[in-house]
């Protein structure tokens, strides 16, 4: 089974590799708890220092991620390389549509660029409290 | 600003659309919330039927997942085309590594293969209580 394949390698990534891949790619997820129940969306993300940065209408994120603990992943799969990895980023939100505290300049300091239709005039922050990252390598 | 582009569309995709792209694709994310803070772990599945399969070792995903409502996730960019969609699932995890319920059943007839390396002795089987998707395509 392709599960237990022991020439496979599976190595934490520090969290200053996290945070350059995270700063690489502009298409992560995001997970909103509600009533317990967590739900994942996809959305484009800019970085600002630490922060994780996007936008949105007012819909599920704008209502139940600010104040909230959220979840941020990317993650990729290269089976020309055999190597995959995912960056996590557990933290909370902030609506810095308006706010001036440092999150919310920050993140209105980047520039996401959402690829979905629709008006996103809201920003949203997310401030990492833990950024953890794994790779691995098939051998060919 | 892409985020208000008139020339694109979003449109809803119905179950039979978004069991047909779980079935297709074998890499997508699940969510568990650990204490109020949910966590996004990769995780290649399998469908059979209308449950969603993967394996798992003896971790976060196993100790939080069953008995718990969590939420499975897939999406694709095609730069190309400018088609973009997504498809989430919310249900309740159930261990089915050992047990005889129909879920379990299903979960285990069905064939995840995980491309990341460790032993993964467990199943978990996701039984959908809401399957949503959107789609959305960018005009040229």
């Amino acid at each position: 089974m392709k599960s237990t394949d022991p020439d496979a390698e599976l190595e934490e990534m520090p969290e200053a590799e996290c945070l350059e891949l995270l700063d690489q790619h502009s298409l992560g997820r995001v997970a909103v708890v509600i009533d317990g129940q967590p739900q994942i969306f996809p959305v484009n993300h800019a970085m600002s220092d630490r922060i994780i940065a996007f936008r949105t209408g007012s819909g599920t994120k704008l209502s139940h991620a600010p104040g909230s603990k959220v979840c941020f992943e990317i993650d990729e799969y290269d089976s020309s390389t055999g190597v995959g990895w995912s960056v996590m980023v557990q933290g909370v939100a902030v609506d810095a549509t308006e706010s001036f505290d440092d999150v919310s300049w920050a993140t209105r300091a980047a520039a996401p660029w959402p690829l979905a239709p629709g008006k996103k005039p809201f920003w949203i922050g997310i401030e990492p409290s833990k950024i953890t990252g794994r790779r691995f390598r098939r051998k060919a």
